[in-house]
């Protein structure tokens, strides 16, 4: 075998057994005992421990000093992507990430608990420790360099906190003014009504079939958070139901099937290699956001699901078309990130990047953490968080270590924004499909543009490759403003 | 750290990763989707190439050298267990052990197809890949000794097939005539009617919770064949309803909850050691077969679980408490081994031992396999089978690789005979509570006599204390004898 065969045999089998872990943190979302978590636990470090001695095999480093650099770009990348996991994981001690999946892996079951208990005092310690092994992963990985980055190259390679700050800081006074203009006009009155859960679950299912999510290699489950889980031929989603809100239901899933439909169109050939999955979390999210807003939430498609929805839910139970597109698009005062309208969302990711940076530099301690962000939320949205699940204890990234990865959620946004603007331009039908609930065009875009490449590029230039220029921020801020601009009049 | 507890914390990642690679097949049968199968294969190999490496590290090796031999029960039987995976594993070549991984991962999928289209011929090219590979592990393992006896050697440690030969030519003369004798006796009819599934598998958690098993630390689900799974805190069972045939899923729950609660019983000390879960299959199945028959058909539980079936499927929809005890041990031909009586029961696993020998033997050859399965059902079971599923494709075990396991049952029924003889004698009040659902004493008397020690001693051993003797069939035999006497003569 040559070098740059040694090195894809053993990514193979790597990416099989990564596989294996991912699918072990679903069951424990789904499925798990709940007196299994602390077995979980060391089961999940084993693995992690597996893994991390794969990537960092000194014999990877002796094939990659070895290899003939290659001038074929699937070959480049696989290296790319080879070299990326070897530099990391040589740098992190492998106790270092034991403890952290051990750690990380109580601290998910131990949120849950403190979240329904609306208790941050009683997560705090844990989350104490988990903030202290990432503080330290941190330090390993950036040799010097800012923590918050290394931390952040996990999940967008190449890309710099500095980076982000630059678009966001362009992204907020557009979105404050648009909010502030939003929140001072006339909004429709939200759903009432009880919507049958299980309905609602068949309706998901349909959803996910509409937006091309093939079941024959996936699944549909319920979770407490909505995620998506897998690659290649065995990529899960998860959704939840509210008898009082179909939409948290229906959007969640239409946002997790979009995660999910990009892992399955990666081309099959670069399966269980390093680059057969997304490009980066940012591309990731533009899948999921593009689907759930730019197309989910347009005019044209809430014509067809709000069809769909009084066939099931019966006549009069969700409105005229006219006042259900408004709903749908409802900007209003809120706490959830994950419930958030398409004009604050960003407000609430922009809010996180901040806490968590100073987090990770030390800048801000746990135990204050509850204070820092309720004091935040007043500043950024003018009213008090009530309680912990509904500020601090919401989402489950900070439980299981994702810090770096919240950033993600608006880079996902703006790039969601590009990728629709060049969409729009290219399939003149758009509308009238969405009108009936086709996305084939849409999918075969998307699939050939971008999906079909997985990891093959990084992720900005996954972006600049499938709109043919450089991404920013505008074309975002244009389509929300002509959108709610014209919300607003009605 | 001294050799001994160098290996211990090794032994303690394997186990964690053992216990992964079993949910995994967990996953497979319940929850998987279809389209996955091709990409579980290479999973599951992944997982064993990383076992087998574990077991076979030269490093182990040494430890098990420098080891100073313990005088303490524990670390002996601990030190023995990972002797025995290390002698194993180094015999066997990594690549055999990852082919046969991915090769049974695969073909389970595919005995399922075929099963469900009665079409043997169709399979047989993957069994014989399968059986190949068994051979040449069986080859390896043995280093010249008797094929057979190296793989009965994983499911049964310290056990040769000459054995169990012996034990079965004793068996077989009084159950051959202990049938005729039954099927010339008037038995009863089936029960007839259409049994909710939902009630059904509402009773099968029922019983579960009545036999001990803990949900806090496990789950039922559906699959195609029952099994359980798992260890310590997660340990999963499932089952499958047949609206026709309510006992079908009543008395799968309550055989899996035998083997599921001997794991959860395990001293939680020994969790995720090498010793840590029950003794051998044997053993296991001692525990399947006691509560499913001696305990779960008994006069005393028949008159409990009448009730409670009248109660929840309607007022004469299972007939009177002496027709349902009747119905419940009716003997009558049949071609499904999990669906035979205790009588016939052990003469359908005394065809698969000698089959399977010829098999590993090389006497017989796959592609002659149906054929002799049918020539030999009929000379012992005087009946023609209809069918492949109802003949050679009716069990999973030979297409995931499992030679050397069907033996293990009769054996199990042989050690549950010895067990239930003294059990009757410790607890005076056995039928007394079994006539109210009640097994908290037996729950108690098995877990201080034999559960509770996981695999610290082998299995014979490991009955031989929880009865203090030495087991043999002749408990199991006179007690078939009187109860089928009696029910003949109703």
């Amino acid at each position: 075998m040559t070098p740059l065969e040694a090195l894809m045999a053993h990514a193979r089998v790597t990416e099989a057994l990564a596989s294996v872990a991912g699918r072990l943190g679903w069951d424990q979302e789904t499925v798990m005992p709940r007196g299994a978590a602390a077995q979980r636990g060391e089961e999940m470090a084993a693995m992690q421990r597996v893994l991390h001695a794969r990537n960092s095999d000194p014999q990877v480093g002796e094939w990659l000093s070895a290899v003939v650099e290659p001038d074929e770009p699937v070959a480049i990348a696989q290296i790319r992507e080879i070299r990326r996991a070897f530099d990391r994981a040589t740098r992190v001690p492998a106790d270092l990430s034991a403890a952290l999946a051990r750690v990380t892996s109580v601290a998910q079951g131990e949120w849950a608990v403190a979240r329904a208990a609306d208790d941050f005092a009683a997560f705090a310690p844990r989350l104490a420790e988990v903030v202290a092994l990432k503080r330290e992963e941190a330090a390993a990985l950036a040799s010097g360099g800012d923590l918050y980055d290394a931390l952040l190259d996990d999940y967008e390679p190449g890309t710099r906190a500095a980076d982000l700050d630059a678009m966001f800081g362009a992204l907020r006074p557009r979105l404050v003014a648009l909010r502030d203009k939003m929140l001072g006009a006339l909004q429709p009155a939200p759903l009432t009504g009880v919507f049958d859960e299980a309905i609602q679950a068949r309706l998901a299912a349909e959803l996910a079939r509409v937006f091309g999510y093939d079941f024959n290699r996936g699944r549909i489950d319920k979770a407490v958070h909505p995620f998506s889980s897998g690659s290649g031929a065995d990529v899960r989603i998860t959704t939840r139901t509210d008898p009082a809100n179909p939409f948290n239901c229906l959007y969640s899933t239409i946002h997790e099937v979009g995660h999910a439909t990009y892992e399955q169109q990666v081309d099959p050939a670069f399966a269980l290699t390093p680059i057969g999955r997304g490009a980066s979390m940012g591309v990731h999210e533009s899948q999921s956001r593009l689907f759930e807003n730019q197309l989910g939430r347009s005019h044209a498609f809430c014509g067809w699901l709000h069809g769909r929805m009084e066939a099931e839910f019966g006549t009069g139970s969700v409105g005229t078309p006219e006042t259900f597109y408004a709903v749908v698009n409802r900007v209003h005062p809120g706490f959830i990130r994950t419930e958030a309208d398409e004009v604050q969302y960003n407000l609430h990711v922009l809010m996180r990047f901040d806490l968590e940076r100073d987090l990770i530099a030390g800048r801000l301690a746990v135990p204050d953490l509850e204070d820092a962000w309720n004091a935040r939320f007043f500043r950024d949205f003018s009213v008090a968080v009530p309680r912990a699940s509904q500020g601090v204890l919401q989402d489950v990234h900070w439980s299981v270590g994702l810090f770096g990865y919240f950033p993600t959620y608006s880079l996902g946004n703006v790039y969601a924004g590009c990728l629709y603007k060049v969409l729009r331009e290219d399939i003149e039908a758009l509308d009238a499909d969405l009108a009936r609930g086709d996305t084939a065009a849409i999918t075969a875009w998307l699939t050939a543009r971008l999906r079909n490449f997985g990891a093959l590029r990084l992720g900005r230039e996954t972006i600049r490759h499938a709109i043919g220029a450089e991404p920013d921020e505008a074309p975002l801020l244009d389509y929300l403003e002509a959108k709610f601009g014209e919300l607003a009049g009605l």
